[in-house]
């Protein structure tokens, strides 16, 4: 980790990692995951239905990339079936603790927003 | 607005508005203008300039939904050239408020990342 340490991150530079790091945690269905793994861990079917409308697909790319970033856990239980369940790493909890307040925040704002929509269909 | 504010909004619910007011503001682009425009108003080129790698028609689609949100003003100066100035509404501000600390813990969290990835390709 050493040699990553003394880079300067910027955001809004294109090519800096930090902006790489913040649309894998703000991509549509990692928010939803990593807030949802937030609550406890998961399977994979249970975390498909609580994060309704992901596609089984849609839901394994978010995941795996979420355990590229070193923010999610899986863990497969050899048994039969198989069993794998989907857990925060500290840094997936980190991130997932910055999402909260966010998705908080769309959910008591929406009447504002769909206000705003109204008015603006209305212009 | 009235005939909203009695809606319970849950943002892990696919039909719900507040899902889309999330992705409004989580977009790729619009986390960055966001937070830029938190900085201060901007004309369209100069935001351009600071969201780093964005297109002219990805900005303009960003800046229309955060406008019909109800996240940021347009104010057209007559004069030639048009001077359009883009800047936050106050609820534009609540936004971006959740954002700065996103962006940031991105930047700071980086290195971590980047460890992980690098172990990721390894396995």
């Amino acid at each position: 980790m050493e040699e990553f340490e003394n880079l300067v991150a910027d955001v809004f530079s294109r090519k800096c990692t930090s902006r790489s790091v913040l649309e894998t945690i703000t991509g549509r269905w990692a928010i939803l995951a990593l807030v949802a793994l937030h609550e406890g861990s998961y399977r994979f079917n249970a975390l498909r239905r609580r994060v309704d409308g992901v596609s089984e697909k849609m839901l394994s790319q978010t995941l795996q990339a979420l355990e590229r970033d070193g923010m999610v856990l899986r863990v497969a239980e050899h048994t039969i079936p198989p069993r794998v369940e989907y857990s925060l790493t500290p840094l997936g909890r980190e991130a997932a603790e910055h999402l909260v307040p966010l998705i908080s925040w769309s959910e008591d704002r929406m009447p504002q927003v769909a206000a705003a929509r109204e008015g603006y269909q209305g212009r």
